[in-house]
């Protein structure tokens, strides 16, 4: 029997262990995709408590406190303490056998807070005290959590009317240890169904500069952020998408369509998705000149509990997978692009893992000469962030494309603990090859192996997003 | 080499063992769902051969035995003997490798009837006297098996206008080692699209003493049932449904779909989806006021084979897993009986395993309270109900829930001698359980795994559906 | 550690390396289903370089080497040398890894070539040589490679105007060491919303000596071309559809829609379904009389990349997995069929893995007494055709149907070096054979798990299909 999460976790084969300690284990971390506040970085922000790193904003660990029963009041109420969120969380996790949250969690006190302990009822206080000990350091602000976790290079997530103020802090100080880029998401353009929608647009043409009464005047004014997105070190842009469609209409449609919106007009499905589909297109030229990488997430349904989501808004727990079939649509998407000459590098990203086989077969179909693995299934995502989802995702690419070109893990995350993901990542992906290599299905060829280790977990994500670093 | 099916069976690691010997094979059964025949629990029925007991109603047998090219007549045919048609399961049997009836054969050979033999052409004709001989004494009625197999509660499935007089009987012996509780089924209430319904609401009137015109007139009906079924110890109910939606309306349209149905208009699909959402929306409060847990079984295409319905009915092998794509649809429903205030205890089954991963956060989004666990994933339903398919189900609920709180097997059987899917179930758990443990994945805290092992083997039925046992 | 793909390459314990070896090794193959070009087998066609054969049409590769980022002049161009393009596949591969490629190329390298060597950028040339100069060499024109991997029997697919002369002449000749038969797809004819179908119903018309103007007319032209087929030893069909529906209407129905088709009007999606259902329907009755096994080979996206399309044409390495969810399309196709009385012996495929449970449990609805497993689930297709695809297939039809009865592996190929796909396949079958025995799943009885495995590799498709071999 293996010690629970001892230095070999995870590692079942000689040849993983020699592939994480000796390759894996050295590599910087790259995070092209999380959602921290870089204003947060920018502050350097210290904690008071574990409660506040670990239970202040992360919906995983809420859900998971949720689903043993605990009362809403006890994980996000203003009226239970610090240290009794944190009680409630050291009970639920053991019975959360099999967890992801489990591992993440003992590897971020094993890796950040030297606890070996496993967190549980009885545990809980004095962990609660040894891990606010240290949060009370200087090696724990968000700018040392960054450092002790080798962390070269974060994108942060940022709308187009963002004017970056605090990446250009960070840069200015010159402190951070990791280089802080700004990465777009334009979705609040996109939900022209949305009430906020009109508010958003003015918002948008005041930071632009740009008066925007019409299709032109939108992608004028998003074409102005991008370039200073860009001009600010941007290489990435990120869409969440329900479901993913092309519907062409011409430019003069778009235009009809935004008078209705603007005037208060409640749109049809069509002109939704032709709205949609036509800033897309647009946007995928922008970046495809700038040689950024498009990333496309789908198939969440989100704020599924209305009642819920009155009291505590998005992105708190309450999301779940879609179960969307819409392989048409994203390859009429892609074609649209590419048949104009335009498709950007590409990254897509279901949430349904029904979905995997599908994308990687659809990547297939468009990949180009800019950079291997132009078009990528993205990194086992948010549900699918858990060892036998990275394992499904790992063995679907492999079977179906070039696994040696992936750009490898990101954390999704809002915490600055989870860059332990990334070791978690890389040990599963040692893990994966060295069953193959064992059991006779790829030569024990150690240093092209241990190459493939170091690309997939640095090297490709710089490449292939061409940072400078 | 494990030998065939030993005391070891399908448990390969220590751990595993030790959990399963020393936790799960005490505990006794809560079957909250079969479809076994009160009448024959209340009337203590004895087997005249084992034709009867395995082949008399067991759909997932005889679809077996006509994959192996057998003719319908030496299945379910009049004029085949019961000695043949068991040759023919005989003979059949061995080229299903990796069949679940493979093992669930073998093990009620073993349990019930001490044969450790493995069922051939050549070995039939001496299981056929061992079993027959046993069937004949006092052990092997109904009740005598129930016994046998430790079974503490039994749920059977009965539809509301159900008098429950062989529950009554049963309760009025006292003999049965197990409770024997109705679970209400209101399905033939609730398919207002059926020629039968019409009748079907006359039954129900009758039954309930309340004239049904309206709307208001079924709701009291079924309400008084309801009433009716909770005095008789019911805490559970169960709906079978095609596929997932919530489409609202008022109470009035209902009123207007049932006069259409009385008199006898053709209902559109948008009519029919709004009777069943605001029936399916009532019956909900009704069962979260009385806190029974609402079962929901979907995706199941039946009786596909129209020939094979016209001779033998529903319910008879000709059944498979649908394709709909229904997360949209489950969402809707619960989260318009969580905004009224009234989501009931739940658990969702899937028959499609490509759903696991939609259900599974799904759930996440409307945890309650009530109990750990309130919205549950259920346990591999039917064709999942095999080594892989439960596998599946545990790794997706640990990945996604919290495993430590679901309320484990059921045997959804026809068929006395199928108890012994429990026990398959539980080594399957401890199995997985033990894996984990051993690769260093959870810590080897046994008293607390053994308590998750005998909490999903039994004490999270209980206490889930509030059982007094 | 296993030594790369030795004597027991995927054979991980002494049952599958005892089941291989004494049993799968041994046995002919029967290649029911591949893409090779007749011509080819009749004119003995020998191969200039392993450029050529290797990376001539074989698109999987192509697709392979761009995922690699390569140029598409640098793979499928006209002004790159065969040894370059030998080149670009021999640096792109050792990145693939876990890619089935990987393995289909260093098995044909080993079995034709006798090179053990891995390829790689720099053993390129090394192993350029040795191919080259054996393909020189009578032993390697397409009938020496057919004896050499010891093909019995091969079904080529051919349209039902075909004349069918390559396989009249290979007959002639009576060197081929495997029987050529052809099996008809008539796609063509199906197709009635393509611009080449009024060409096409012509041509058939010319072929078959009547006159279409009508569905009775086509219905009497195919009639003739598959009495034809028939006496020429076909005795299997195949279809590929994108999705699977039946919708019923009158023949005279169809005629109006062939009417609309040949004066050039659109039609609507409902009269192309009409059409397709109709003319499905009147084939299936046509193979049903003659015994002939239909295939249907559906939830493929083909041509994705328009761009690429135009350039290269079909069949080119630009399709993909489609996400059609057409369960009750199945179902309502197969009962017309079976109410029919002429539902033929049927083997279904699907292109997305996801609806692997779904297919097994329909066929499950629809068996007859005709052959053991009449109705069945086909080997894992195309990009399915991997390890862990042909296990969960292997899996997947265990769980839920008689795995003992499948017909086992085909090529799909175009090329004639494939044929060491169906080692891979027997490799697999017993290794997962192997497990279950050795995990003490399935008794130890080797005589009978060897005569599972010999009717697995070949029995069962001679039976299935009738050949006479």
């Amino acid at each position: 029997m293996k010690q629970f999460m001892d230095k070999d976790f995870l590692l079942e084969t000689e040849t993983a262990k020699k592939l994480y300690h000796e390759h894996a284990a050295k590599m910087p971390i790259i995070d092209y995709h999380c959602h921290i506040n870089p204003q947060e970085i920018a502050e350097n922000r210290k904690f008071e408590n574990i409660t506040e790193v670990w239970l202040g904003g992360d919906h995983y660990k809420w859900r998971m406190i949720r689903s043993n029963g605990i009362p809403e009041e006890k994980i996000t109420g203003k009226e239970t303490s610090a240290r009794e969120k944190f009680q409630m969380f050291a009970e639920s996790l053991p019975r959360a056998i099999g967890n992801p949250l489990y591992h993440w969690t003992h590897l971020e006190l094993q890796r950040f807070f030297g606890v070996t302990d496993t967190l549980n009822a009885d545990s809980a206080e004095k962990i609660w005290k040894i891990c606010n000990e240290k949060l009370a350091t200087d090696d724990f602000t968000v700018q040392g959590l960054i450092k002790q976790a080798n962390v070269k290079l974060i994108c942060t997530t940022d709308d187009p009317a963002d004017d970056l103020r605090w990446h250009k802090k960070i840069k200015e100080d010159g402190k951070c240890a990791a280089k802080v880029l700004p990465a777009m998401r334009p979705d609040a353009a996109m939900r022209i169904n949305k009430p906020e929608w009109k508010d958003y647009i003015k918002k948008l043409s005041d930071v632009a500069g740009v008066k925007i009464t019409n299709f032109g005047g939108l992608k004028e004014a998003l074409g102005k952020r991008i370039q200073f997105f860009h001009d600010m070190g941007c290489r990435a842009s990120d869409h969440a998408l329900e479901n993913v469609f092309y519907r062409a209409a011409s430019d003069s449609k778009i235009d009809d369509i935004m008078d209705k919106a603007f005037s208060g007009g409640v749109l049809t499905v069509e002109e939704i998705e032709e709205y949609k589909s036509a800033l897309l297109l647009y946007l995928s030229k922008e970046y495809a000149e700038r040689g950024w990488g498009m990333q496309i997430h789908y198939s969440a349904m989100r704020d599924n509990n209305s009642r819920r989501f009155k009291e505590q808004g998005p992105d708190t727990g309450f999301d779940s997978i879609g179960s969307y079939a819409c392989g048409e649509g994203i390859v009429a998407l892609l074609d649209a692009m590419e048949s104009r000459g335009h498709l950007p590098k590409t990254i897509l990203y279901s949430l349904n893992p029904s979905d995997n086989a599908l994308i990687a077969t659809i990547i297939g179909s468009f990949q180009g000469p800019e950079v291997p693995g132009k078009i990528q299934q993205g990194s086992a995502w948010w549900f699918n962030d858990t060892k036998t989802g990275m394992e499904a995702q790992l063995t679907n690419i492999a079977n179906l494309s070039v696994l040696g070109n992936i750009v490898g893990m990101l954390t999704d995350s809002r915490s600055f603990l989870s860059y332990t993901r990334h070791e978690y990542y890389r040990r599963i992906l040692c893990n994966w090859l060295g069953k193959l290599v064992e059991n006779g299905e790829y030569p024990a060829d150690m240093a092209f192996l241990g190459k493939i280790v170091e690309d997939i977990s640095f090297n490709n994500a710089k490449r292939y997003f061409g940072f400078e670093i």
